[in-house]
């Protein structure tokens, strides 16, 4: 009781964010539209107009993942929880699951698959390296696994892994691939249906111009088949996608209170990008992230990650000799109200991560950063 | 790619969301300030004026809570995301779980703990009624548990679950009280520290004000400590209370990306409850209810929890005699906008649920809603 009377409501001031332009590897940059979409008043979960919102926004993200799979729904949570439905779903305990590991959400797939009971093997490459499928084959033969887990995009490293000879020698030894999309969904083709993917997953705060919140998720026919042949319930009941399906189904059943204002946001998102197009969204991405390198280059300054394996939605660059690594972004932050990352795990201290997705990847805001880091380090 | 090539932008419309009037059990209307604050633009999750929200949205929290517990955080995910935090993180595979099942939630928490891996019982009342203190020393007797689970505020039911016997009851056994209040919190007095509850959680989209996608709670010292004296991981990564305290504690450390918007949405809930005053708002919860309960009686509705039990923030009527129950809520959707919601499990059919809670709770709501009921069955 003694805390209420002393609660001074004054001490607490209205929100004032200072304006950063956000260039890290998200939250990106929320687009206008998306924000105004944010404050619009509430329906309830069940109104037959965001039963209709949340169709339209399947449709919409069967589109931006480039597949037919039906079970394509928004996970009530961040792309961790997103991933984590993947894991919690495909893995039943005892299942050997192979994950490859080239960054930090190599790390985290593996670390949920064994919390789920999974039987863990990974292969290994150094961060910022890709794997190929030939290595990804001999894991296999070496120890036949249900599922394999790989990042397309890792956002700790920069690096843009090569998927399609991965999802045959994977499909051929008949396991499922689960695949990391969360920094590349929107801002490169991710082709789930070309491919084979057979679990897919992302976030709505990278190349999708929303903020975070949901992640993004589709699983396909051998993955749903799998989903049925389980032998006992999904650990969480939050991510169990055989009762979230039957919420964004035909049947409507009530599971849990959808988030209204974060789903309006990614049908917003959503919207913009299929009003852009797909390809010309992929190409803005491109477009923009070579006029980055462009301009490091000009800085000295060498990206991490060669460019054939380099991701357009996240450059990693490397810290200079005798450069104070987060005194440039602790100054980029107070002088520019820039936002860029430092390096995670292998690569703390030794790279900047900066991020140009969604709303964020464009030219003003690269002649921005350039300016600012020429000042601070030129 | 043939999917890509059919896309019509043309079809996605603009949102053009029906202007609702929210009277069932969540969610509630969002308070216009609110809205404002989801409109906010973004910062990143570890920028240090986010840091600083983070800090002020806990001490709020814990003015609602009306606790001093230091672990008190907003999971990120719905109330059920929340619940499930709760018995993730209490109970072990094999820990012996007591759960109060007098209503929908009630079995919701019985389902996750077997998930969780409890060795569940369960107490169970007809959906309506509360279990006494008695009660609640029998089933420990007969069946000593680690964990006691039970709901403040029976959203299914409509009623109010008194706390104080059982909370001395279940800590005598030594054991844990975990309390569902997603329907009271800010509505009614929770009394965490008072009562001695060990883990209390709530949800944003009802007495706060806000849209669903957050779940607040707080973790009690010996919840603290029987967290720390765990002898295998929490199943879920992302509902690991041992992660999750390290990014909201002065650590800092990355766990997942923050949903950004929610928690600016949640801190401008929570002041308007401070600036209103958490009496004041109780007050105003129980005087709407009061003239709720009077409108409808005029009405010759009964209602299905006796007045000594019966929650302010959400009232169960009973469907009168040849009068179509469904019916009646699409006529107040379609013809009125109002939204108020029909009973789960055993109730289905039999009731209407009716929730003022939060910015819903407003003294022409209730004469609206009246005025649109008189003339549907009057």
């Amino acid at each position: 009781m003694s805390d209420r009377t002393q609660m001074d409501p004054s001490e607490y001031s209205d929100l004032a964010t200072p304006a950063r332009t956000l260039l890290g590897p998200g939250p990106s940059m929320v687009h206008p539209r998306v924000l105004r979409a944010m404050a619009t008043p509430l329906v309830g979960h069940l109104d037959p107009y965001f039963l209709q919102i949340m169709d339209r926004t399947q449709e919409l993200l069967r589109y931006v993942f480039e597949t037919k799979n039906q079970l394509t729904i928004p996970v009530s949570g961040t792309g961790s929880a997103a991933m984590e439905t993947a894991v919690a779903n495909m893995v039943e305990p005892g299942d050997r699951v192979l994950v490859c590991v080239n960054g930090y959400f190599g790390l985290r797939l593996a670390e949920m698959a064994k919390r789920y009971g999974g039987d863990v093997r990974t292969i290994i490459r150094p961060w910022g390296d890709v794997f190929t499928a030939s290595e990804v084959k001999e894991a296999l033969d070496a120890h036949a696994a249900k599922v394999v887990a790989i990042v397309h995009a890792e956002t700790s490293t920069g690096a843009e892994q090569p998927l399609d000879e991965i999802a045959k020698v994977v499909h051929a030894e008949g396991a499922i691939l689960v695949v990391d999309a969360v920094t590349s969904l929107g801002g490169m083709p991710v082709r789930v249906d070309d491919i084979g993917i057979d679990v897919c997953y992302s976030a709505t705060q990278k190349c999708l111009s929303c903020p975070p919140g949901l992640g993004p998720i589709t699983v396909g026919p051998r993955a749903e088949e799998a989903l049925r042949q389980r032998k006992i319930q999904v650990a969480s009941w939050y991510l169990d996608l055989s009762m979230v399906q039957r919420y964004w189904g035909p049947e409507r059943t009530y599971h849990h209170t959808a988030p209204i204002s974060a789903n309006y946001a990614l049908y917003e998102g959503l919207r913009l990008i299929a009003e852009e197009g797909l390809e010309a969204c992929w190409e803005r991405h491109r477009r923009n992230a070579e006029i980055l390198w462009s301009g490091l280059k000009e800085l000295k300054l060498s990206l991490h990650v060669p460019r054939e394996h380099r991701l357009v939605s996240l450059t990693t660059v490397r810290v200079p000799e005798g450069i104070d690594e987060s005194g440039v972004r602790r100054q980029l932050l107070e002088e520019y109200n820039i936002e860029i990352a430092g390096g995670l795990g292998e690569l703390k201290g030794k790279v900047w991560r900066i991020g140009l997705m969604g709303f964020s990847s464009r030219r003003e805001n690269i002649a921005l950063l350039l300016s600012a880091l020429e000042r601070l380090i030129g």
